[in-house]
């Protein structure tokens, strides 16, 4: 077997994020469901960015933020995605390299512009995102190389990849090479509209083995299986993934495996910013812990710590060391 | 005499700003010099991004700053410069327009590319600003319209346009405008390695009034009149120019008019996290001030708020309601 060069590799779109402070006015004005994640053409990412008061950009991305929160608590981490070979598309490879991640997917030449997400942040810190995919549709399996899957312990995918037309294919050839490479694949379920709009294919990515982790907040795991009782929820989710960790805001998390239950409490917090990012650095510390072979306590406590910083403020890539943060609060790094 | 459209109109490097938390060390590496503003061209402008880490991006511009702040007060504010019509020249254009200010100078359509400083943060909140001026080179007297300075009741001009090879005429064409229409010009002396390099100039500027009123900090002054003697200093501003104001970082600000001086303090901070826009965001609380007929002290107060707004957090352009807060601190607005 290959040796691991990588603890996780994480394959995702690959968004810019233009982020704004409004008010909740706003969100009405545009028809925005807040807290949720609409994917959006462009000439509705033109109105409504014609609208948005003035914006502050950083590199986002799903899995890219809990990769690069990965290299964060100090991980060998990559990053497959689709980018334009444009300024944007340059400002987001250089994040992405600067944070020690190996990114090498090559950009389009052509096509569509890099993707962005315009993110309406309102008073109470809540998000909600309009994302113009751009490039990142184009991602295709010949972006996946066999190699770099093979020698990473753990792919990470996010459910979003099943919006793009040709993602899907590379996140099953992912999960193939990895499976084939004795290696472990996760999923994050992304977003609730996402659950609804993929939810049979989901379920049956996890019954078929095609996911061995799978990461969900609430209301992912209650679209999911169309319940509102979370206990009802959670037993579903025990029997279809072997190891699933659901986030519950602040009141932390629920991890399962098997016939265990885990409950890890949230990290304090000073003041609730901006929760972009929340979900993706949870799935980061959590990620860490396992690589690292952390009780499932330790996980829940590092992917709480990380959560916790990134919602402190503006934007979803975090802005301290997070192995300088986890090794103040006595967890392993 | 024409109606008042804008109360301030501002001239300057339409710039956008790569932001980036580093540490003494890389400033050392590099050979920057800590605090100032470098003018770097291409190629050294790749070798900076390449070496940095993940950044946040906003748009920026000494000038254009200002003018963002006194829009956030209120005030009907009107901007010139020059980007690129490129992804980087329309994320500042709809920035500068969603402030609410003016903005109407034609982009470019070849040539360089938007301007962009990189600028490193140092843990002890200092700014070190790398600037690749791009098409903010081809600022030309031709993007002065007549109509639109006559109708300024102040022009504000920053003097890093001494830098690009023709803003200097656009600069004293405005200037020439706006007297001929009874307005004012102010200007802000920028960074003291650029008084270095336009010291004569500058003070030709002033004798010979084509600029009414000053902006300068310690190190700006001292570099000005070539004096390590702050009172030496100020006694040749106070002949030079009409108005003069001297920002002192934690020791506030002095106000000069004919034989008044008048100190005002600065504002309290709870933390010092970023300087860059800190001169920005003083002149627009200051200019706020004269424009709304407030005294020097009132005026000097206006500055003071908007800069301890500006550097408790990362970026130039204030995150908050700059009339709100001034309304809190029964600032007349």
């Amino acid at each position: 077997m290959a040796a691991v060069k990588y603890d996780v590799l994480g394959i995702g779109n690959a968004i810019f994020d233009v982020l704004v402070q409004t008010d909740e006015a706003f969100l009405a004005q545009h028809q925005m469901t807040k807290g949720s994640m609409a994917l959006i053409d462009e000439s509705r990412a033109a109105a409504i960015y014609s609208a948005m008061g003035p914006a502050t950009e950083m590199s986002g991305g799903s899995a890219a933020n809990t990769i690069v929160g990965l290299a964060g608590f100090g991980a060998r981490a990559a990053y497959v995605g689709k980018v334009k070979d444009d300024q944007i598309g340059r400002l987001y490879t250089h994040d992405i390299r600067a944070a020690q991640v190996a990114f090498d997917t090559p950009a389009a030449s052509g096509g569509p512009a890099t993707g962005c997400s315009y993110i309406l942040v309102t008073p109470d810190g809540e998000r909600t995102m309009n994302t113009y995919l751009g490039a990142a549709q184009d991602l295709t399996p010949a972006d996946i190389d066999p190699e770099q899957i093979t020698a990473s312990g753990i792919v990470y995918l996010e459910g979003y990849l099943w919006d793009p037309k040709n993602a899907k294919d590379a996140f099953l050839k992912a999960s193939q090479i990895a499976h084939g490479a004795n290696r472990k694949v996760a999923l994050t379920l992304s977003d609730s509209f996402c659950v609804d709009r993929y939810r049979d294919e989901f379920l049956q990515l996890m019954r078929s083995g095609t996911v061995d982790i799978v990461f969900a907040n609430e209301s992912e795991l209650h679209a999911l299986y169309q319940t509102a009782d979370f206990d009802t929820a959670l037993g579903a989710l025990r029997k279809d993934v072997g190891l699933g960790v659901v986030t519950r805001s602040e009141k932390g998390c629920v991890v399962i495996e098997g016939g265990l239950t885990t409950p890890v409490p949230a990290s304090p917090i000073e003041q609730l910013v901006d929760t972009t990012g929340a979900g993706d650095l949870f799935a980061a510390g959590f990620l860490f812990g396992l690589v690292r072979g952390a009780s499932h306590t330790d996980a829940g406590r590092l992917g709480a710590l990380a959560a916790a910083e990134v919602i402190q403020h503006v934007g979803a890539r975090p802005q301290v060391s997070l192995k300088q943060l986890a090794q103040a609060q006595g967890l392993p790094v």
